[in-house]
């Protein structure tokens, strides 16, 4: 994994084991990066309780309970989505903090719409769930590992609000 | 992703958009290493549907229909376990082929019974599922790359079996 992502996960975990603070994501155009990055760490099973990799939409409706509807009139990259992805994390893997992210990696997949790089991130925690949207600007991989780290620097500002 | 990971991945998609076989994984110990070095791939949508990270033992339970008497009876690093959850995973996602990995990275976590490097991979298809046992001896990030390596190789030897 890419050391500047690891170094977020190290500073996730600490934040996250010193106010006992549980964590999920779910994600679709990350690939399952921020889980990889999150397990890394050795003794992130103390708060990291598991991910959701929901490529296909099928996938997000059957594992996150994502609705078809929402998935048809919005498409899987949208606002709605992420919300209703982060949500359902929270709620299936029982944890206080929930990430999300779709967006379009790259390189296809783009349209006048939705263009390569548009990405958002989603955070479900006790107070509802909010929603960000990023256009990112690099390649499939830098567009990833940024979707990434939005989500890690996310989690750890949300954690320390808690706390 | 380390290249050799990513070279497998190219090898599957290949092997499996030439088939129309579908795929998907339910991982432990790698905590989305081989769902994210599949979907470093452009193009892999055609063909993954998505993963379970079950870190927890609750999310094996839930995510991936894990009985929880399995979980007690033989531990969640055991072939029982690997076997529930490429199965849970295969009808979960509704694939064709559906790899399980769970083991004990370390450097934490091991024990007399189940030392560090102690990995059970499964495979889940439509002729049943199989599990293997390995014994890997490096650090936890070189543990980890072994079995998602073990995974891919299984997934292209299954796909390119079934074609």
């Amino acid at each position: 994994m890419p050391g500047a992502l690891v170094a977020l996960a190290e500073r996730l975990q600490g934040v996250c084991l010193g106010r006992g603070i549980t964590v999920a994501v779910a994600e679709s155009c990350t690939g399952g990066l921020v889980a990889t990055t999150i397990t890394e760490v050795p003794g992130s099973s103390g708060y990291f309780l598991g991910g959701v990799v929901s490529y296909a939409n099928s996938a997000k409706e059957t594992l996150l309970g994502v609705a078809q509807a929402t998935l048809a009139a919005h498409g899987a990259v949208s606002a709605q989505v992420a919300v209703a992805m982060a949500a359902g994390a929270r709620a299936r893997f029982g944890v206080d903090l929930a990430a999300s992210i779709t967006g379009v990696a790259g390189p296809d997949g783009g349209s006048d719409e939705k263009p390569v790089g548009l990405t958002y991130v989603g955070l479900a925690s006790g107070a509802g769930v909010e929603v960000r949207r990023l256009q990112l600007s690099g390649d499939r991989v830098a567009n990833r590992e940024a979707a990434a780290r939005a989500a890690l620097e996310w989690l750890i500002a949300e954690g320390e609000a808690i706390g």
